[in-house]
């Protein structure tokens, strides 16, 4: 839709890779649309995962005993916060949409991808305590994880070895982006792309950008845990 | 046990923490019991979470397009993965126990954890395809996840505001842990530190130290979907 934000938080070693082809996409179909698309390419920048004293840039409050979450969010009252990690934020507070972009690693997004939530979603700019959930910060914004991965669909089925494949979006989708108020659009789950054919794999991208044509008139999923367990 | 050995992997940013406390009584503990500890303590070692081309040594066997998963299960048949993952592994190889000590982070571990899951973890060390599940490689070993949260024990239950504390146990005990194998030990869950007392902190250290002297004769928990989702 003309004038819709856009960033797309990208975790992928390889140009030449089906999760690139999926992003790219992506922004052309966006792009189509009118829309602003900023694309965090995190292995490309290198994105620093670990959360650690460096992220904070001025004194801390309490040098005795460092508290990552502490001193994060006094450092984000403070604009203290290291420069990547304010670059990410504006993306972020800039964006109506955030869509994230990975293979599947363990059931969870890569560790490049975990550490930009780790440290980009810190107290005081995405939550509060109070100020979580239906009430967290970023909660005008949509969100969507668009990944890929390892095994089929029948291992991400009830009885299949692997469970439904919701299981493992609850920390994803509801820990992480639901805390910090995300209404959170359905997955785009692309199952086992190395075990498809060129021709499926190229479906596959065409159905995404199909869905992203009419994406601003999606509804949020139901953001409580009968989505993902009791369905 | 007299003889066993354990690795302890353990992501804390400061020695004062919590989290350091359950990692010394640990080590402690099971020392004195005659076992060998090792901690693989991932902040001071600055720890590498990203998976990258870095890890493989030698040539690739595709340089046209990068493929992760497969370029570290060739590197590790010719031995040419990088040496920070080589020692890891080996701590893994030789542990009868592997604990993991952290703060949880959105719902799951922090990224320096992950890139040690993402990164040490790969195919032809921790399983194979087939070889995963009840037949994954580590399947002689025990893993148990200790952790904080900073949400209280009432959020995580089945109708607190974060669910059930099982559900988010899920992707790490059973996607990652349970896939290469592992048998999964009870988790040792000590809920809002931060919100404790300090009598209330010394009585967790104190319960897990209890707790490890019986480790060896623990029962691993049931590996279904039922332990997390349906009791």
């Amino acid at each position: 839709m003309a004038g819709k934000k856009v960033l797309i938080v990208y975790a992928h070693q390889e140009p030449k890779s089906f999760n690139a082809a999926l992003k790219e996409v992506a922004v052309d179909e966006l792009s189509k649309q009118g829309c602003t698309v900023t694309v965090s390419d995190l292995y490309a920048m290198n994105f620093e995962p670990r959360a650690t004293r460096n992220d904070i840039t001025g004194a801390l409050s309490n040098p005795e005993v460092f508290n990552y979450g502490v001193e994060s969010y006094e450092a984000h009252k403070r604009r203290e916060l290291a420069k990547d990690i304010l670059e990410e934020q504006k993306k972020v507070q800039e964006a109506d949409l955030v869509i994230f972009q990975f293979p599947l690693y363990w059931f969870s997004v890569p560790a490049i991808m975990k550490g930009w939530m780790d440290r980009v979603l810190c107290q005081g700019f995405a939550f509060d305590i109070p100020g979580f959930y239906d009430s967290g910060f970023l909660k005008d914004k949509l969100a969507l994880l668009s990944l890929t991965t390892g095994g089929t669909a029948e291992m991400y089925t009830k009885s299949g070895l692997s469970g439904d494949y919701r299981y493992f979006l609850w920390p994803l989708q509801h820990g992480a982006l639901h805390f910090c108020g995300f209404k959170v659009l359905a997955p785009q789950v692309n199952f086992g792309p190395e075990y498809s054919s060129e021709e499926e794999r190229k479906a596959m991208v065409a159905s995404w950008a199909q869905r992203l044509k009419g994406i601003w008139k999606e509804e949020p999923i139901d953001c409580t845990p009968t989505w993902y367990f009791r369905e």
